[in-house]
């Protein structure tokens, strides 16, 4: 039998992926698994997106253009000018999911081996793409203690090598939850200038965040243009995360003319999702108040009802809808997985994800959780609650 | 300005993409352009499948599972097994497209610097996927005097190497049109066996055989379980293109594994194209044998047509809808431009896709075009005649 790849064994698994047949065990005999360990909403999509799929009127579904409808990209210049973002179509490849846009930016940024900074814990997959594209991905570590600010831009200094060819943020970050000030963006352009590498900022949730703060894109610093590439994504922002469709957006054209050497190679993105992406732009604004409303009571409801479990510390989100919990544990993984097995309240359990696999240095974040507030407060309130009975469980 | 990766400057550019600006030159000009370049069929989509799209009831557009949703994967599994191949759910990764179902398959098959095995002419895209996975595609020239049969067995012995891990074809082939024989898949199988390496095989065309002839896939031979996987599509069968869904097949349970890792990283493929991709599985048997008809009309009067000019030789296509044509030239390149840029008839010229760009010898092909047959026989056969008036034009 022929072997599989070296790249393949070493691809990492989805952080979560391990606990996945104790959840189905567990609900098979009958419980009921509250997820706090996904990022999918559970908001209503946009009526005007579902209505633009309902009301196509496509005969023959044919390829888009590559980098994506010309009607969607621009509209997306006008989203990207009302946010303060000034680009032109041309400087936006379509892609499908953020997630293509990240691998397309890896391709096109980094060789084999040459590497990219990203501060820890961060969105797991960005391992996976590494991986696949053979670039090593080298952390700086930010702390819960200040809810994962910016670590000194001095850490990031000392991780740059000849081979360094970009800073990777996720801002607001999932898992952390962290918005990065403009100030902090103005380290990052500055060391990047610097250095002559890339800053690429994954943006797909710009829209959440909470307390007045405003969010300052990489592509509104001044002077960043050729160094600054944008990772977004409808995902979130529409909750439409099964339309696959994102983009990358910079005004660095050597980095779009390669890019789209890639996208070139896999054709188009797909067309119904553009449609509904399309006519998402055009969801009131109201939407987006009443979401950000509602995400606001749900953190706030989780983190006051958090700080009521002795030992447990908490990094303060300001955006996305990702909140890290440290527990008064030593092995999450070990916790989670009992969680699933042998605890119940009212037969009902949680499913947490185990943030060890945020952190690209082994041993870090053993004992912390994330927790999506993905879902209603009713329910969040109860799973906090088991949370709580359980870790009385656990460590007694 | 920090600059782009080796990488990304060695992606290829599709073979048509430079002179995308002159036909676009000529229509300001107010000429008509007739594409015979691009595999894009003009056949309308399965009206189940449109209609899948246009009565979804979705209300939340979430991730599908990763792997594809489950109802898909076992409509799947009856379709494979009417077509004689016969898989559970759990050998079927669906992707974005046959185009992410290779990516998958490369990395998950092959390391840096690792070697596929190409019969050439060949899909000119294998080369964008090979680059940006670091594998190297190593061709084996097959020749238009006997329609692009299989090259000798030794042929492919004489290059496989420890590097070798697998041999990739077309079948039937883009852009050659022919439909490999059952002895030919059986040779292969004989020696992916015997070198246990894997025998990978892009069956995006597999409905599309002519002349009685019979698809015989790498999946329906005996014995090549574990070194056969299918990369399929859409796309073609359903006029589909625009969904961008696609699938990886193989018994191989260790590959399953390994693109899975690499399927979890981006999520899943999109929601409403694997509605219409699901729903296109009841498209009626009459619709298939009309889309047949139809294509063999057009093969048959294109190839008639094409040996009325003088010096014209032809790959006679057994399935799909391209055909390579050899004519009586030097650079297939510059008489494409030339076509585009100074040649009419009634303000009327053609678009072709020069050949070179689908051999991965340097040299090769330089006088042959890629004809694509996806348009009605009334504009074909006016292409060609073009294409015979531009012929004696150009040389004369």
């Amino acid at each position: 039998m022929p072997n599989v790849s070296q790249k393949g064994l070493s691809m990492p698994e989805s952080p979560i992926r391990k606990l996945v047949p104790f959840a189905e065990a567990a609900k098979k005999k009958g419980a009921t698994v509250i997820h706090l360990n996904i990022g999918q909403p559970d908001i209503k999509t946009p009526q005007v997106a579902l209505d633009a799929v309902r009301n196509n009127t496509i005969e023959v579904l044919e390829y888009s253009r590559t980098e994506g409808s010309e009607g969607y990209r621009e509209k997306l210049v006008a989203y990207y000018a009302k946010n303060d973002i000034h680009v032109t179509a041309g400087d936006i490849i379509v892609t499908t999911g953020g997630s293509e846009a990240l691998s397309f930016v890896m391709g096109s940024i980094a060789d084999s081996g040459d590497e990219i900074i990203i501060p820890e814990p961060f969105y797991a997959n960005y391992n996976g793409f590494a991986t696949a594209a053979n670039v090593k991905v080298v952390p700086v570590v930010s702390h819960i203690d200040n809810n994962f600010a910016l670590p000194p831009i001095e850490a990031f200094e000392r991780l740059i090598t000849p081979r360094t060819k970009a800073i990777l943020i996720c801002n607001p970050g999932n898992p952390t939850g962290y918005l990065y000030s403009k100030e902090e963006i103005k380290k990052l352009a500055h060391i990047v200038k610097e250095h002559d590498i890339f800053l690429v900022a994954d943006e797909v949730y710009r829209e959440f965040t909470y307390d007045d703060r405003k969010h300052y894109s990489v592509l509104q610093e001044e002077g960043l243009g050729n160094h600054a590439i944008i990772v977004d994504s409808v995902s979130k922002r529409y909750s439409m995360c099964g339309a696959r469709i994102g983009c990358l957006v910079t005004q660095n054209k050597e980095v779009i003319k390669t890019a789209l050497k890639f996208a070139q190679a896999r054709l188009s993105p797909p067309t119904y999702a553009q449609l509904a992406s399309e006519a998402a732009l055009d969801t009131p604004q109201s939407y987006f108040d009443d979401v950000k409303t509602e995400y606001v009571a749900r953190r706030d409801l989780l983190l006051q009802e958090l700080e009521k479990i002795e030992g447990v510390k908490i990094g303060r989100p300001q955006g996305a809808f990702y909140c890290i919990a440290e527990l008064p544990i030593e092995d999450a993984d070990d916790f989670a997985q009992w969680l699933l097995e042998d605890f119940r309240v009212n037969n009902e359990t949680v499913m947490v994800a185990p943030a060890a696999g945020f952190y690209a240095t082994p041993g870090l974040g053993k004992n912390q959780i994330r927790i999506a507030y993905v879902l209603d407060q009713e329910r969040l309130k109860r799973a906090v609650n088991i949370l709580k009975e359980a870790l009385k469980s656990y460590i007694g």
